[in-house]
């Protein structure tokens, strides 16, 4: 290991760290652009929170949990710390976005408090942390299980919990539309996690030290980008033909399903299987929404059909 | 070539390619914010969807075309593909701009297949591909004629076509005034741009691989700042002269015409000279406005303005 | 020192000033989101022109004044000019904040000319120009005084001058409530910042040619963002306590001082230590507010509660 390749090693994580951090500002403008103006206000402040929260919390707790001591190997142990650190951030807020309306601000926190702190890393060790689920061969190169499906799988709990928000059903089980109060913000907060993504999957190759990591790396982000290029443009066609009109909130849907479907494993396909990835994963998402209304799962942002669906799907 | 060249130079092209990327939510923003409320939906649908599809289109058919198969060189191949396609989808948003409000949605998604299959790829070849043009000793820098005349010439031609909005002439052919309909986001997609352009002209150094490198690099960035810093100093004083009052909006054309008018050459002035470049591009800008409206030829978000009279400018 | 060094400390100092640059977005994003509807145009336009003629006026007067010709160093002399010009403008929107609502635009932007020509090379260079003061041993890793603190006094000193916003207070001398307009974009605009003060406090060590220097780096992301995590957290209790309710544009201020605290000195502290600077910039800063109101300074966006008071604790 040479200094330059300590150097670069650093840098990447602390580069990718800074575009994930960036994805927190993403999920607030997103979910503050779908919810009702009168939430507005409550969802950023929670996401802001939440994030900053959960930060404190994973270094105080989390993170030797997980990983055991901050040191330095390949690189700066503080720019890996860095790198982890926003990673929980993202489980949180994806929560965040399925619950959104219905759960107060404290008990919300002291949910992400135990998150931070006891759920995201024991699960998390189990894959990353060299636990039983590694040991037994599974992998997860950007988090698709750990982030997105566990994030996806606590949410479907909290909104099965909390019920669905009050008017959002009529008497015949039918859902009440909920126009969102936004759309410029959502398809900013889009575009944010599009860029955030970039981060999130490149930096999990965690090393750009030999000509082998920036291939890697270049088909990370290749992968990544036309596997959310695909589901901008199957979720296009999708609700063109089912609504007979192109639906942008179900297209920027579209975009996140393709990300994280990706995520599981965006090194290794070609940029056709990574198109084939972003079509299946928009496609179930879409489809999974009149699913979740019809058992009266209330979804307020798609989080639940994005990263739930797509996750599980991202995982076979 | 060592290791560290070929890691540094392909690092460079994914660092540029993200920011251009994120010049996709910049003229998403742009655009929203100057349309009317009404279309503010069906813009932001647009403008996220021709970018996914360039992505695909230029994937499948154009980069072939236009450079042939996809290779590592002195830097990842893949990382030069994912270089290359976020500048087809700033040509097609330029596009977007200018026809704002006038075209449907599924015409304009084939007409943008047509641009990243064949016409950019094209006119591309014939100076980056090694044509004719770059034969004939023709350089284009950063893509000012490739990127912004042609996209401001195709502008043009649908200007022409689609004819103005309704109700945008009265009957004697002076202009209605159409007000934008969010200026924080205008302004903010004017920021997102100006961050994107470092990548846009800072990548198209293609390497840095040596000293010289990060030196030209250098020298872009700081041209490419000032001449869109000069372009907003400049439409701020002229606004003030014609219209006795400092517009936001020419203010906001004044810094991008002064970016267009540089990305032909930013990496050899000087930065008197690119002042001087910002400076005209912003002025020649501002006059086409009224010129364009005695033509009857409506640009609802100045895209014709800034990208065709200032392309050409800083091509000359 | 070799190429590579060369080109590592270059890119860094590139890479940190675009993201320095992107402050600039939101300060305008913070400001227009924090002021009345009435008054978004005006300080749009002055956000976006003062960065501009910053850059201007710094580069043709001020740069050499405080650091003498552009000249290759240990890096290339661009790439440095490109990284301060950008702190500049930093100054200059601290300002634009205090005295929102209330001055006209060219006697603000030729009080920008005169500090950027003037007051901020001179004051800069006592301490980053070798002057007096670093004689005397006082350091700013990152320019918690040179850019806050100064930022903070002039503005102190401009808030005094122009008197409160009509109406601000009653005839009793206590405070009329004049509600933000727009809190997503505050909430986009800190966000803006807390990602571009990762350059701002990152790039400050000007160097990423050894281990020590992205030790160094990393210890100044990891630091710069529990600061303001902590910031967060401590404004939420606080008002919680004081309010009876998490108050948003609290919230945002206690994220800023949390990082205009680190500021001072990023890269030392423990992220225990760095917590607690942060918690003590956020808690004064949240006392400052109705202090401030009490002597009648009107702070609309609470740039002096932030820059002044958490930048004077964070050097001490």
């Amino acid at each position: 290991m040479t200094d330059t390749q300590y150097i670069l090693n650093t840098f990447l994580l602390l580069f990718s760290g800074a575009l994930v951090f960036w994805m927190a500002a993403g999920f607030a403008m997103l979910e503050s652009g779908l919810v009702r103006t009168k939430n507005t206000t409550a969802i950023l402040t929670k996401n802001i929170c939440l994030y900053s929260l959960s930060c404190i919390i994973f270094f105080l707790i989390g993170y030797q949990m997980m990983y055991g001591p901050i040191v330095n190997g390949d690189h700066s142990g503080l720019s890996d710390f860095f790198f982890q650190v926003v990673f929980v951030a993202t489980t949180a807020s994806i929560i965040s976005g399925t619950i959104a309306e219905r759960m107060k601000f404290w008990p919300f926190m002291a949910f992400v408090a135990v998150l931070s702190a006891i759920i995201y890393p024991l699960q998390g060790s189990w894959t990353w942390g060299g636990g039983f689920l590694s040991e037994m061969g599974f992998t997860d190169f950007a988090g698709s299980t750990i982030v997105h499906s566990v994030g996806g799988w606590a949410a479907l709990a909290g909104a099965i919990l909390l019920g669905p928000r009050y008017g959002r059903y009529k008497e015949d089980g039918t859902p009440n539309l909920i126009p969102p109060s936004n759309l410029p913000l959502a398809t900013l907060g889009t575009f944010i996690l599009w860029l955030g993504w970039f981060g999130f999957n490149g930096g999990s190759q965690l090393a750009m030290a030999t000509r082998e990591d920036v291939d890697a790396i270049s088909a990370v982000f290749t992968n990544t980008n036309i596997a959310a290029a695909t589901g901008v443009v199957t979720s296009a066609i999708l609700t063109q033909i089912f609504y007979k009109k192109v639906d942008l909130t179900m297209v920027l849907n579209g975009a996140l399903a393709g990300l994280v479907a990706i995520t599981a494993g965006p090194d290794y396909p070609s940029m056709e299987l990574a198109m084939l990835i972003g079509m299946v994963g928009a496609t179930l998402s879409t489809l999974a929404i009149p699913m979740f209304d019809k058992l009266k799962i209330d979804d307020p942002v798609g989080a639940l059909s994005v990263h739930l669906v797509a996750g599980i799907w991202g995982t076979l």
